[in-house]
């Protein structure tokens, strides 16, 4: 079997558009008629990405969340969507219900797409198409030695929900419904100099921002927000699903929305990320590795 | 088990956009910044649409065609394509070729998409994004009742290709690396009333047409051209994957691209079709059913 990272590898070097960077991460970004189109792609798979036994509605909602979290890291509003979807199970209908819920939430209309039966197991695929608010369009790749590095909100929310409804005990929102932060996006895009959301947790974002950007970020643990009890820190920044933005920006500047400084922007080091002044990358298990 | 017509109709009244003619079939018309923009999505799935033993080069070849297809039949460009990829198989690096060798003959870059593993069974979904060179980009919906029917060339082609390959004897190449006309389809898109693929049956597809029309379609069965032998005439107008071009245009149109004319465009009748003068409707089996 090909690794995923060695396909992604290949496919990057068939891809000779410069808009190529949402291979498995980064949404695309393609000038068209004088706006910039984010086009991005996430393909969910049951048993891998979600429990056969999860709500329809839920994972529906789920995959328009994190294709729209996409377009929030791009300061970009939603045009549509188109849906790859395999027939097979009881509950289409409930699939259904959370999809128009989701779409209607964001204001992503349903384009188009294709229906498929006879899959052994279910294969979900969105494509959000956006237009950028404003333009240079944020990148991952665009810290600055100096730059202030922040999140817009707390983590580990994701974590206890999963946890709720694995327990069937507890709050299970944000596990079930993560909102992507399209307001906030758009807010930050004119101010940040790079961004990307926080879909794989926290340390592992915030790692392949430092790579995109050639930089090391250093970050204090103790200035991140949390929803875990303090004994869970380390576990709320390597959680995924939260759906934070993750943001460079001048320390001077004013940010229109609320957002936590978290640690700053280093020339680069031989690590990605400094956590309390320690070294980590990839290696020390960061969050959640893309399956 | 919903039944796939069943979730379409349901996925359509949720779909608000004016642009969401593009599920299971027809391609997603979006204006944007004075472009118009051609959206479409499809899927195959290991099993039903191709079987695990054929090349994975050839896969490759065929979901971008597909999707190419639904460019040629909008009269646009392609921008590019976004790749939903489920990693599990040996032989990545043989869909990685037959990838890179259609993006390339089609000059579509690879711009983003999600690689993910663990599916059960390999799920392939690719969103292609064009560019309308002529506006209003052409549909299904447009036949105007004196307009001739065309189709830009022979079918069967596929068929007997199939057969090659199932029997191990003979010509493949039809079959496994459909040309998608984008060529055609631009030169066609000024003139032509509507237009569309024929990617699953003449006679299916053609009805699809008369109904989006709200027209009945007269087809001449002899004057289809056909590459089988005679006696497989109305199998090769029931099978697809040749990806002709199927279009009406006034019978005075001097067409910019070979066609042949097969019929003409009449005021709706009973069934949407009629074949040597004999009304035919989706109930007599016209072609390849979407699955």
């Amino acid at each position: 079997m090909t690794s995923e990272l060695s396909f992604i590898a290949a496919l990057r070097r068939i891809a000779m558009h410069p808009a190529a960077r949402g291979l498995a991460d980064d949404a695309a970004v393609l000038s068209l008629g004088g706006e910039a189109l984010v086009l991005t792609h996430d393909v969910l798979v049951e048993g891998v990405h979600y429990l056969a036994s999860q709500d329809p509605a839920d994972v529906a909602w789920k995959l328009v969340a994190t294709n729209m979290s996409d377009l929030a890291a791009k300061g970009a509003e939603p045009i549509g969507v188109l849906l790859g979807y395999t027939l097979q199970r009881d509950d289409d209908e409930r699939f259904l219900a959370g999809l128009a819920e989701a779409l209607a939430h964001y204001r992503a209309p349903l384009l188009g797409g294709d229906t498929v039966s006879g899959a052994p197991a279910q294969v979900l695929g969105l494509t959000a198409i956006g237009r950028a608010t404003y333009r240079p369009v944020p990148s991952r790749s665009g810290a600055r030695i100096g730059d202030a590095l922040y999140v817009s909100g707390p983590l580990g929310a994701a974590m206890l929900g999963y946890e709720a409804l694995r327990d069937g005990a507890g709050d299970t929102l944000a596990y079930r419904r993560p909102r992507a932060l399209l307001g906030e996006g758009r807010a930050l895009a004119p101010l940040v100099s790079a961004m990307m959301d926080v879909s794989d947790g926290l340390l592992l974002d915030a790692a392949r921002l430092a790579h995109a950007s050639d930089v090391t970020l250093a970050i204090e643990s103790s200035t991140v927000p949390i929803t875990t009890p303090e004994p869970r820190r380390y576990e709320a920044l390597r959680w995924g699903d939260d759906y934070q933005l993750l943001f460079t920006a001048p320390a001077s500047a004013a940010l229109p929305v609320k957002a936590h400084r978290i640690g700053e922007v280093l020339a680069p080091g031989p690590a990605p990320l400094l956590l309390d002044g320690a070294p980590l990358s990839e290696a020390d298990g960061l969050g959640y590795e893309h399956r």
